[in-house]
């Protein structure tokens, strides 16, 4: 007997005909003779339509009165499968995040699960019952106010009980039936991989893979939580996360699989003084707007000048505001920047004051420091174990980019991965391209289901 | 600066717009310096879509479950209202019933207050908030489990916190703007009043008013808490219920007003045994099925056969199941049923089995007892603290109703009330005609707001 967290998304969740079918899937994994814990998100559209009521009442609406709001959503779906699971003639109990014991920071929107007591989860474990416990929200130790967690949070919460209930297994339910070595919609002999290591996954979720949420997957992989991504409408056991990159036998270390990413936007500042300090002056002013950068490059500075290039690129959503704030930066004198000490007279940061560019093509000769945006770019990474003890992974990947005829902008690896920004024309080539050269492919050709587009 | 404790409905709730409109009217109560705690309803349809939903995935849910299902409403137009008060420039708190200390017996649908613990609000009002209540909810004292406060949930929970707070006033906000001295849709002059103390509010809402909930005025009555009666939609003052019918001078007490009811059916059971202990037997049965008896009729014994006839009202809704289980009464021997000690023999009572008539014409003089269901009645009631000083009245109103042609079927009376079960196609001319009699009406026809109908 076993202990199994499952979380259903909301597009599982749908509708009563679909939740009944989830509550059919919990009741056949209890009468197999496991424990079960539920974590569900809210009904498919139900957060949309509560940040547009919210949009309408307010258009800044308060952070703390936006938990509260959308918090409703998972107690609804929660509620709603327990009555279903009852209706089948199990016993089920819901849980509040706060009533099982979810605790977190104060910050709304956005809080970090700080610690997890779920004594009353395992009481009513113990006396045999289903457990549903609502995703993506906590409870603020300090206020007892009620928090969420943020983007993926209901797969956070499913792998933090999890950890917390000491579960064999964390399953996460959606429409997609596992890991592939490509988007099945690109390429078409995409092959569902049985198992991947937390390292591997963690890469793939940095790199564009929208399957797992990075945050459950960091916190399964501190925990040691094994996960299996699974798919509500089919009975395939999916794809196993679990163990060390370390574990693997360098003779079955393999290439994993091709991400692509086409949510993110390339941002260059041309004509920046090579001086100390002045990479550390953008990237702090970025960070402090909670802005992420990804992938970073630094041209070698030209010596006629001694002025150098900086490129980098962040999620399209948030690059107009990166725009607006490094237009800013070079505005303010530099000695009212504390963090960074440099030695410019007031009137020389006056006069290398930062201008937005208007396309791509600008010289970066120019005396003027200029702001460059380009959103007409997309990531293709591969990811894989085996790189490590692989040599000439590197060379076969550009020379895969340059037969398929795919020019590449940045370069940037990990470890175990390498990541290249192209122009978003040419992603599926690319993806293409590399998962043919690195013999990724199946026989067969992927399933997607309908729901895959979400 | 008072305290002031604003009670909103769902059809004040039921848009974005109406939900700005609620704030505004909010904030303006803030701004001429009094404190405010708002409690509200769930959004409009919201409820019933739930109950839907439940339905949807089981025709029996949990009531546990319900109640987390149905609490997600009153969090949704709580967090709404926060934001547009925000909006507004005013400074907002929500909280869940939970959080601002609303304890109550654990029976999940229908809970109890028991306490009221409002701390955290407080401390918010302190620091100068607008602090919103979600109303209809509680917390079980014990288990920490979310309940409901059952029909008029809401109306209770802002009587309550009014008392707990010493609050001077407890406004309830709906689509209509008072108390009238009878339902304007049917009288045309009917007339607003200022004023209705306790007693004679509870009269009104016992016989049929859907103005205030019966067990919100029995608990401001408790507390003394002066309840005001407005509509979302006016700047009309409303009608104010405050102070005991004692206080009133004698030559002031009037009567206050006609109420109609459609809402009863009448239930009678025909050959009953004359004998100790069978009325008792009945309304044991009908008590413990937790059907709620109005009136009652025992007629006179008939001499010739030592039978009875008992004739009752009760919830149209709970007629079918109050007729199925009288039925099943008298298909149980009597001494099985340990509350009663009769002297009959098995064979009695199995030969006295009741079954359930097919019209309201059957004879009460045949042999075999019978139950007989007539669900076309409808009950008018005249209310007022006047009738104590006042003799006559009940001649009076029982001419009225001749003089209109209305067959009078049961009379049941208070210290201060006369109501009697008609014909439901009378009703509306009784209701006329009593009005006119004792002359209630104003010399201005009624203001009746498109809600109203809900």
């Amino acid at each position: 007997m076993a202990l199994i967290v499952q979380k259903y998304g909301g597009s599982s969740l749908e509708n009563a005909e679909r939740i009944r079918r989830v509550a059919e899937r919990i009741v056949e994994t209890k009468k197999k003779g496991h424990d079960v814990v539920v974590v569900c998100s809210a009904m498919g559209d139900t957060t949309d339509e509560f940040l547009d009521l919210a949009a309408q009442v307010n258009p800044v609406p308060p952070a703390r009165e936006m938990d509260m709001l959308l918090t409703a959503g998972e107690r609804i779906s929660n509620a709603l499968v327990a009555m279903a699971i009852e209706s089948l003639g199990a016993h089920a109990q819901s849980f509040t995040g706060s009533q099982a014991g979810v605790l977190t920071t104060e910050r709304h929107g956005n809080a970090r699960i700080v610690d997890v007591t779920p004594g009353r989860v395992q009481e009513a474990l113990d006396e045999g019952k289903i457990c549903l416990v609502a995703g993506f929200q906590g409870v603020n130790r300090e206020t007892k106010d009620v928090t969420t967690l943020g983007r993926g949070g209901s797969d956070t919460t499913a792998v933090a009980l999890a950890a917390a209930l000491n579960a064999d297994e964390c399953e996460i339910y959606s429409d997609v039936d596992g890991v592939y070595t490509a988007d099945p919609r690109i390429v078409h002999n995409a092959r569902k991989l049985d198992t991947i290591s937390f390292e591997e996954m963690l890469e793939l979720a940095a790199v564009g893979s929208k399957i797992l949420v990075l945050r459950s997957v960091e916190y399964a992989r501190a925990f040691n939580v094994p996960m299996r991504v699974r798919s509500s409408y089919s009975t395939d056991p999916g794809t196993l996360v679990t163990g060390s990159m370390e574990d693997i036998p360098v003779e079955e270390a393999v290439l994993t699989g091709v991400a692509t990413d086409k949510s993110e936007a390339k941002i260059t500042v041309l004509g920046i003084p090579d001086t100390p300090g002045e990479a550390a002056r953008i990237f702090r002013a970025v960070s402090d707007a909670e802005i992420n950068i990804d992938m970073v490059l630094q041209n070698v500075s030209s010596l006629s000048d001694n002025k150098t290039d900086i490129t980098f690129t962040c999620p399209r959503a948030d690059a107009s505001r990166a725009v607006e704030m490094l237009k800013k930066l070079c505005e303010v004198p530099r000695d009212e920047n504390p963090t960074v000490p440099v030695s410019d007279t007031p009137a020389d940061a006056a006069k290398a004051s930062m201008q937005p560019g208007s396309g791509a093509s600008e010289s970066a000769a120019t005396a003027q420091p200029r702001v460059l945006f380009d959103d007409h770019v997309g990531k293709v990474s591969l990811v894989g174990a085996g790189m490590k003890s692989h040599p000439g992974v590197t060379a076969d990947f550009c020379e895969a980019l340059r037969d398929a005829g795919v020019n590449i902008e940045l370069i940037s690896t990990s470890e175990i991965r390498i990541s290249v920004l192209i122009r978003d024309s040419d992603l599926e080539k690319a993806t293409r391209a590399l998962h043919e050269r690195f013999a990724l492919g199946g026989d067969e050709e992927a399933v997607v289901y309908a729901g895959t587009g979400r």
